[in-house]
């Protein structure tokens, strides 16, 4: 990582406290901070990339779903709407932050099992092609499904390493594959460094060799442009519960590009993929649309905060214009590392993370031995960064309930508490 | 099915609302229906059995839930509870209503994963015997998930038919077992008839004959006695939305009984069944207990509700003495075949469920070639049974949350919906 400081939009004259001020008073953003539930004991959330946090159109959506839709409607709301709310969810994100006309777009299980079901599908459409593009740093339940996977199916995993000043690169990507490569599976952002790839023109180069591609958008959706469609992306999978502040553990997304789905069938075949789910008749028969990725009952009560961010990131765009979410977020990891700068590498701080905003996603991490103790001490005063072993604090801004003045408080607090451990260890 | 009377344990003098009436007064677990949120435009709630309704404490915990755990903690709910919260919420479920002792129950994916990751194991665990034995009464998904396994396997699977009379016994197991069988998949009270299978048995001669056994206990958990450890079982799964009142939807439970972790592995690769989800290290390691089958990121959110349903199951028990729940469900599905046999048997309806109570599940099902425009009209009134194809209607009686009364209530409504079409179709 070049240490040089980055080209910040952000003020750089006034005391730290000032200049985060100043840019919330700047941020044409800044009123959606409170749709969100507030937290008496949390000063600086900075997790947003791990578990975004409740709007308070979903505490009220849950507080009312048990009374007035499960406990009134009963059985009758799978008639009424939850049947169908795994893809009109599915296509709220898919148009909403994905870039992905509707159709192609599926709310389902966990991230870990939407992997298992693409990356099974996308082999099967593959054969005789048995090599899968892997890179060292992409999160690590796609490492381990992909494991599983090529043991499996005897296939054999090309291991990419990023590069440490550029991610993963469409240059690397074109010198692994080749005409035994059935799919390339890569991170959009990753998820430590926060490295943003060149999601289209990896794309292309793996589509060149006859590879299908599959992007891993959990640090992306909601918070960085995605456009699968003009991308010409095949398949993605992502999770709801950071950027789409769909709580915790709530149900992933997949999309299958539709001229692919007569083409792709996945291996768990349940009620909710058949045909036709109510007829209880013998023998398996897919549906002819995105339908065939589902498996088993979809998870509505997970299913409902979500539908609260996608209405918020909707109304951010339509007032402030479109991109803004985008610039909040470049502004927000800028201003971190600006601070982080001043503040925190003349500690023995190192940047993990990109410097040009064009490459980086919403989260800044930083490493230092003494992040470990320090991570205990900050959440014990309510400023709640994560951890990333070995060394890593991720600071991750979510850019409509994220503050500049949160960062700056986060910043200052991991100063004082790097101090601190460092006298008091 | 036989045509007599049941031999019924309720009075059968008196207008069936009077009787109604009686059998409420004389019900131990009648407060009970005080602890779930009240429908202001259901009359009669008889599909217990495909979505329980919510408890009042489950409706305040998810109205808490968002403002006090989520948004209060944030990420720092992984660490005080959620992570734990898969296994040990398997835990309340395996000792409260499935025999099992700790360590042996987890709430991970959807009912339909779950048999997809545990029939991938048992048969990885079977090596050499390539045929799966499974009754064609069995539910959709099961059936379903078990042709696509064996189409990728290369196993076969061996269909039984349950005796009209008798639903699937021992003897037909015992008949279709051998050297070849690797498992055998059964569900444990048969989702359309209500059969209630003698698991003990089954899993004897099974066992006997060297393969596995992998009961569907989604129409059983929370309703009638299961007794995995006693029975010697070696794999289970069920959802939790039925009996146990986990909301549309919610996450389903799997069972792997202790002495089998080491040997059998399932596919679905992901970090939270890894020995050590946070070290982000390269190659996967299962982790050596039960936590091994979990995949993805657990659904927290959908873990909540069943929590209050497991309480009051356990209150019940304590309250009313062992077994009291069961005795309920034995004496509301005795009345609804009573009435049945009064009111709709003389309309040319047929039961289509055991009269024996000791091989009864907790719902009744009769079938009639008017119950699917019968069933719009009751819908219409508030009175909700389900219904199965071709042409049977479900009725599904929740032990602490049927009444009486709503049995009659909803059998007299079938009867005059059934008149009504016949005069109006």
């Amino acid at each position: 990582m070049t240490s040089s400081p980055s080209a910040s939009p952000t003020t750089s004259t006034g005391s730290p406290a000032a200049r985060a001020a100043a840019l919330d008073a700047a941020d044409p953003l800044a009123r959606f901070r409170g749709e969100f539930v507030p937290s008496d004991d949390v000063v600086a959330y900075l997790d947003g990339n791990s578990l975004g946090r409740p709007t308070r159109a979903s505490a009220e959506r849950l507080a009312r779903f048990a009374t007035e839709q499960w406990g009134a409607r009963l059985i009758r709301g799978w008639d009424e709407s939850w049947y169908e709310l795994p893809l009109a969810v599915g296509d709220r994100i898919g148009t909403t932050v994905l870039g992905a006309a509707p159709g192609q777009t599926f709310v389902g299980d966990s991230t870990t099992v939407i992997l298992y079901k693409l990356v099974r599908a996308a082999l099967d459409a593959r054969p005789g092609r048995t090599e899968i593009v892997v890179d060292t740093g992409n999160f690590p339940t796609d490492r381990f499904v992909l494991e599983g996977i090529a043991a499996e199916r005897g296939a054999s995993l090309r291991w990419l390493t990023p590069d440490p000043d550029a991610g993963v690169t469409a240059d690397q990507v074109a010198g692994a594959v080749g005409p035994g490569t059935a799919l390339v599976v890569l991170s959009h952002v990753a998820y430590r460094s926060g490295f943003l790839a060149d999601a289209g023109a990896i794309t292309r180069v793996a589509q060149d060799a006859g590879a299908l591609v599959l992007w891993d958008l959990c640090h992306s959706a909601g918070a960085v442009p995605v456009e699968l469609d003009a991308w010409g992306v095949d398949l993605a999978a992502g999770c709801t519960y950071k950027y789409l502040n769909g709580g915790p553990g709530s149900p992933a997304f997949g999309y299958v590009r539709a001229d692919l789905h007569a083409a792709l069938t996945q291996p768990i075949q349940g009620w909710m993929g058949s045909d036709a789910p109510f007829e209880m008749g013998p023998g398996y028969a897919p549906h002819t649309g995105v339908r065939r990725f589902l498996s088993g009952t979809p998870a509505i009560v997970g299913m409902l905060a979500m539908q609260d961010m996608l209405d918020l990131l909707t109304e951010a765009e339509d007032v402030a214009g479109s991109g803004a979410v985008r610039a909040k977020s470049v502004r927000l990891t800028g201003f971190a590392l600006d601070l982080v700068d001043e503040l925190l590498v003349p500690l023995g701080v190192r940047v993990a993370s990109p410097r040009d905003p064009a490459r980086r996603g919403s989260h800044v991490t930083v490493d230092h031995a003494a992040f470990e103790q320090v991570l205990r001490r900050l959440w014990a005063q309510g400023i709640v960064p994560d951890f990333r072993r070995p060394d890593g604090l991720r600071l991750g801004l979510s850019p409509l309930s994220t503050s500049f003045t949160e960062v700056q408080v986060g910043v200052e607090a991991i100063r004082a508490a790097l101090l601190d451990v460092r006298s008091r260890p």
